[in-house]
């Protein structure tokens, strides 16, 4: 675990959300990714080292959907940013951790990721990510 | 808005949390502190720029103790860094955001803090927080 990489949040609607965040930031996302393999539409605003990403369900039945329809919108997930993301997953699950995909899948913003169930941490979705070198 | 300054996760029980976090992050957390006047326990560990702060409830009506009521245990807050609060606030509530503290007060970790209400900011509760300088 190197950094927090980005902090997830679950929004209804993206366009409103990033109206809100500028707002907040006092700047505009940097970038917008729709990530089909995930069915959300994203969006990417920079503070200080970590990130900020938005994410709004493209599909009524995706995880996010899920989540806002049981929680609200809200914190979704934290990202670490790991430099060997195969090796981390054996080392969380050693330590106890449920990871969700064994085998790291590709994200948003050119990642490699992997999730930790939240029961198994404490109620919180943890991404495992690695940037993907070209 | 600077860097997000910690992460505040909400949970049961700070020692077996300590624990868990401590083998998640493959450190000890580096300090605890009681704030009273907000009815916790808390406990920090350093991951990159960033803080994760784990807060127990020491009051059975506190903040953190109606939270975990009706969410369970989770992610609670972010907390941003900003060089003057005061002008933060301002700035803020001109935007539209609801500022549950108008005047700042003083929370764990040596900070002046103020909290902008999550219905005000999609879910989200986010603490503003300036060091006191001594």
């Amino acid at each position: 675990m190197k950094k927090i990489e980005h902090i997830g949040i679950a929004v209804k609607n993206l366009e409103d959300s990033n109206i809100l965040f500028s707002k907040l930031f006092g700047q505009s996302p940097y970038k917008e990714e729709i990530v089909e393999s995930e069915h959300v539409k994203t969006s990417f605003f920079q503070v200080g080292e970590n990130k900020i990403e938005l994410l709004e369900a493209t599909q009524e039945n995706s995880a996010i959907a899920r989540f806002i329809d049981k929680k609200g919108e809200g914190i979704h997930h934290i990202a670490f940013d790991v430099d060997d993301i195969e090796a981390e997953i054996k080392r969380l699950k050693k330590e106890g951790f449920t990871v969700l995909n064994d085998t790291p899948k590709r994200g948003a913003d050119n990642k490699l990721v992997a999730f930790l169930h939240p029961k198994s941490a404490n109620g919180v979705l943890i991404e495992l990510c690695q940037e993907i070198k070209l």
